[in-house]
């Protein structure tokens, strides 16, 4: 069933319906009728006549017929008796405003229960509890508590939080923002988030699908689900709170440095969703993608009245990395030819203080049909002669003739050009009250734009040894070890396709000295324990030896100091191994998030990569490109393509490593975080080797 | 003299005056007349009789008394003879507000020469030209065309931009900020930024001094007089465009890792500058620097009726790196005590939905006294039972009552909200309509707190020997050579008081052998020749080399290798050098800035500094904590602490060695960038050496 009987319902009945003022049972009433709802509205109140002059049912059932939408605002402990006689009477779809479930404690969720598990059994969506309602302002709606329905718009809202979207109704009608639903989910016991913003991905009447989020109900079906609409409509997002995965102990690198944000910000980043961390902000951007274009580019024109502002508006257009545009010497001709000789006709275009709104509509149509132009911000400070109202109605007009480029208006003032902000707001050209908030929203519209033509996301399946490596996953599991040791770990590595060090594990000096002869020098040593994570750190490991004699001595002192500083350590032998040559050390790694899976991450390896925190995150199963492109998100990038005489290394390579490791763990969802530690990579050409690993894995 | 004459004459004429509606001239006297001026005002012009009621006066001379101050609003170019008249009557202060100078070109440069010129001889100070003019309000004194005076307040503003001091005007009103003064200098031909901001500096009715700036004047007086100003009051700047360094050439790492806004960075911290990114922000932190104490601290409590809006302020305040309050077990008894069950009596403090104003004022009340509390930030939304303006009211009581701690308020909403955040702000608490904006606030009034609170600078002077450098310099300039080869940076260098490798030049294969047989081994050769500056990229380091054979092959290697690809280059030889062996790297340097001096830089060596760009910059002279701070800002500080096992560096050896490099190049501004790069550091007590500098002179 989908969710039409709650946006679009004939007719609803409201139980709990109340003539008492300020009762949330009478405000329901009020809302429907004074919304001027089209469809029947049935009170339901075994102790009332009338509610605003609508005749009241005893009961559901007395209604006669089976309203589309019941919204429930009796007390909690009346709550499931209604939801009985609404599955009774075949009710398909329920609000349940009342509060006092699960967010008070043990004693509601109980409660909660028992009224889902009725609805369920009766097949009935329910919207809730202890929420505010929903409002479709289009059909006349107002099924809510919130007050006046909101003006009509493209936005359609969605909030966990009741209280917030009052507030954001009471900021929405000072701002001229218009919405084609609002809905506030409460505890979203049966709806939730995604439901509902798929349903809003799906309406014509929505444009933008925003939200207050703090909390997510399945991570995996989100990312997937809102990938699909992030595609089709913009999608602002408020999260509050964190995933409190951060909270874990971790025991690898990748796991320390995936904090309690990362998850949002790599699933956001992934399903194209633009993170705002404010009401005001998400207006901001809202009424861009509502009512303007999305940018073709990224060359920005700036035209002012003043100066000042206009400098100020090129600075935030460099620091938000856009593009400043140059104008056509055709362009520059016809605004030189036209503006007073004092004007500034290269951009910022300045067609000074006197300008009436004649200047700037010609300096508008002319900069737009400039080739080398994909939006304009209009600057105004509202100066003697400055004619605000018609300045802006030539805003607008110049905007419908060019309807394919973004037009953004920053009038700078207070009350003189109040007036004039609104005129511009409802005319589809959204004004902004600073000229940095016009240039922030043009940099998330062109940031949308280029996520939605990324190119077509293909995971790449490399053939692999899956069997080998479950083998020794469920040999861990069985024994309850969650830490799998070194050389188990690179049989794991093998299995995917990585090419590891030889090596093996000396219990002796002279063993030690005979696997390095073996193996040709110089070698690499590492104490083997499965209670020494961080080897380094208690000297466990040597490098760089050279002779047989080097190995022994190596051997010896381990074996000798290592047991005093980590007494209760259980001491396997010694790791001999060939010593990997040249190459740049880089670490890949993977957190699995609880609520969104497996995090990969790459940054530059060594000792390096905990202090520099110069790492990426993508979300695993991830493609050729995507991987490509978390390297390019590490400012040590450069490092890898080569700089200063030095060669460059295979960042082919070292993107295949990563897509290898996400097919291992998008496999293997036990593994719960590993390190590739350090990947050595080499020039074009080379084979990188995977020297030292980690990987935990816990029972799923 | 000072400029008390602008902001206190006791008379005013005007010169150009006019009845003509819509002319600045009768704007000027309108303005003089409507906002209440109590001394006498002059309107002067041979063509009319009267202006706004005011007997005319045909010249300066014929009003019989000297005015305090001139208000010249004439057409250009009859702007000097009446300065001419100004000089023969004894005015002393004069206000230009005609444009059509040193902004429209070389002809109205000339012209404004023309006029300063007049007025310097004669002793006028002036205000212009190309300004709007001055606004004192509480002194009624409205002599501008800015159009009606602004509310009484504690900001002082200085504006380089009068197009937007009449948006700021307009955006003023309609926020309820106050001025005790704006000043609109134009061209600032006369009087600067500077003389301004230093006389709101000692204005007592000046609490804030904020200003928005295109550029400065005199760089290094602004860095000395607004470190005092921001020791009394904050300074909020706007700052728009670079210095136009970046531009310029750079021989460096340094230089070319100084960007366009790292000098305005440096300074503004240095001198305890608040930046603004816009108007809004400028305001947003205005109203709390006017109307709040200083937060003693930065722990933070949330009071708030909804949950929501309570985790987004929470988030925020994590975020911007503030301390989310732990209150003690007797504030949450209290709570407990006295607020309703459901209520959350833990930070963030939930009231509840149905919150009226008393249970905000208890609350309130409570965590004021907490003394784990230095500031509270007051969230409301509009629901059904809120009574906003009730609420807005017992803030201000408690606020009254306990008038210590930081008080800022985000009611949200819009209409609903409007008259209550009214009342706040003209009560003294600040309203942001977001709490991000609040925290954001916090957070700069805790920096401007710390900032105040920095210890006692003192630059220490080591001995050196100045001869020596100063003679090195004189011969490079004299020669018109600029960059100092590498054995005479060295001398520079340790002239200052740094150790280097022991080296010398070879200029055969068997003399570099001989040389690296005293030195012993191993050592470092690198290519010499003043043409050569990125030697690494030639092939003109070799590190490591072990014996005589290395080290003669390494010769002719260079010798036979780098004309080939530098075919112009003067090669003077090799320099066979000792090699330092352990230790870490790091790159000391310096770059001039044209307007500020010279800018310290620190950050880690190698290939890596120029790639991941961890550097910090200071300005010279600097103080021994200022040094060490300069490290603490690197994210590479964890490596030099020591991670890992891995053992730390000499921390305050580095310091030393950025002091020493500030006392070089405060002593000698002829060193326009330099590096010392690396500068190798080893555990505690070693001394660092300073491997390899380069140098760059230009004369003064």
């Amino acid at each position: 069933m989908s969710l039409d009987l709650f946006f679009d319902p004939k007719s609803v009945a409201v139980v709990g319906a109340s003539r008492q003022k300020g009762k949330v049972g009478r405000e329901i009433v009020v809302g429907l009728v004074s919304g001027g709802f089209p469809g029947k509205i049935f009170p339901v109140n075994p102790n009332a006549e009338e509610v605003e002059g609508l005749p009241c049912h005893p009961d559901l059932k007395s209604i006669g017929t089976v309203p589309d939408l019941v919204v429930i605002v009796v007390p909690p402990k009346f709550v499931a008796s209604v939801m009985k006689e609404c599955a009774a009477v075949g009710v398909k779809a329920a609000i349940v405003i009342t509060a006092g479930f699960k967010e008070i404690g043990a004693e509601g969720r109980q409660l909660e229960d028992t009224v889902m598990q009725i609805a369920r059994r009766a097949g009935i969506r329910v919207v809730g509890p202890n929420c505010l309602g929903i409002m479709v302002p289009g059909r006349k709606l107002n099924a809510s508590f919130g007050g006046d329905l909101p003006a009509i718009g493209g936005v359609g809202y969605v909030s966990q939080s009741g209280a917030l979207l009052i507030a954001i109704l009471d900021m929405a009608r000072a701002n001229d923002i218009g919405f084609s639903t609002m809905i506030s989910i409460g505890n979203k016991s049966d709806v939730d988030e995604l439901e509902i913003m798929s349903a809003l991905g799906q309406d014509d009447q929505t444009s933008v699908v925003a939200g207050y989020l703090e909390s997510i109900t399945d991570g995996d079906r989100f990312v997937r689900q809102m990938e699909k609409i992030s595609q089709d409509k913009p999608v602002l997002l408020i999260k509050s709170g964190g995933t409190g995965a951060g909270a874990r102990a971790a025991s690898s690198h990748t796991g320390s440095l995936a904090g309690n944000e990362t998850a949002y910000e790599v699933i956001f980043d992934r399903a194209g969703i633009i993170r705002c961390d404010s009401v005001r902000t998400q207006f901001d951007y809202a009424q861009a993608f509502v009512h303007q274009p999305l940018p073709p580019g990224r060359r920005v024109a700036v035209i002012t009245n003043a100066g000042g502002p206009g400098i100020m508006t090129a600075d935030a257009i460099e620091r938000k990395g856009l593009t400043f545009a140059r104008l056509t010497d055709e362009t520059i001709a016809r605004l030189t030819e036209n503006l007073p000789s004092a004007a500034n006709v290269n951009n910022p275009i300045d067609v000074l203080g006197d300008a009436l709104h004649d200047r700037y509509e010609f300096a508008l149509d002319v900069v737009l049909s400039d080739p080398g132009v994909d939006a304009v911000i209009v600057v105004l400070t509202p100066q003697a002669m400055t004619d605000c109202m018609e300045t802006a109605a030539a805003v607008l007009r110049a905007a419908k003739k060019i309807p394919d480029k973004t037009i953004l208006a920053s009038f700078l003032g207070g009350l003189k050009i109040a007036e004039a902000a609104r005129l511009l707001r409802r005319g589809g050209v959204p004004q902004y009250d600073s000229p940095e908030s016009a240039v922030t929203t043009l940099r998330v519209m062109c940031d949308y734009v280029a996520w939605r033509n990324r190119p077509k996301r293909v995971v790449k399946l490399f053939p692999v040894n899956r069997r080998k490596v479950e083998q020794i996953i469920e040999r861990h599991l069985r024994r309850g070890v969650r830490e799998i040791a070194e050389m188990e770990s690179k049989e794991i590595l093998e299995a995917y396709g990585f090419v590891t060090p030889k090596g093996m594990i000396a219990t002796s000096a002279e063993q030690a000295a005979g696997i390095a002869d073996q193996l040709g020098y110089p070698v690499v040593m590492k104490i083997w324990s499965p209670d020494i994570i961080h080897k380094s750190d208690v000297g466990g490991v040597k490098v760089a030896l050279n002779s047989p004699q080097q190995v022994m001595d190596a051997f010896d002192l381990m074996i000798y100091r290592i047991p005093k500083k980590m007494p209760g350590a259980d001491i396997h032998g010694v790791l001999v191994q060939e010593m990997c040559k040249g190459g740049m050390e880089v670490i890949l790694g993977m957190n699995r998030d609880p609520h969104f899976g497996p995090l990969l991450m790459f940054g530059m390896g060594g000792v390096t990569v905990e202090v520099l925190k110069d790492v990426a995150f993508y979300l695993a199963p991830i493609t050729a490109e995507e991987a490509r492109d978390m390297l390019t998100r590490t400012k040590a990038y450069q490092l890898l393509e080569g700089v200063r005489g030095q060669e460059g290394v295979d960042i082919a390579a070292i993107a295949e490593g990563i897509q290898r490791l996400s097919q291992l763990v998008t496999a293997f969802s036990e593994i719960r975080e590993m390190d590739i530690n350090p990947f050595v990579v080499g020039p074009e050409g080379t084979t990188p080797v995977a020297v030292d690993a980690r990987i935990s894995v816990e029972k799923t």
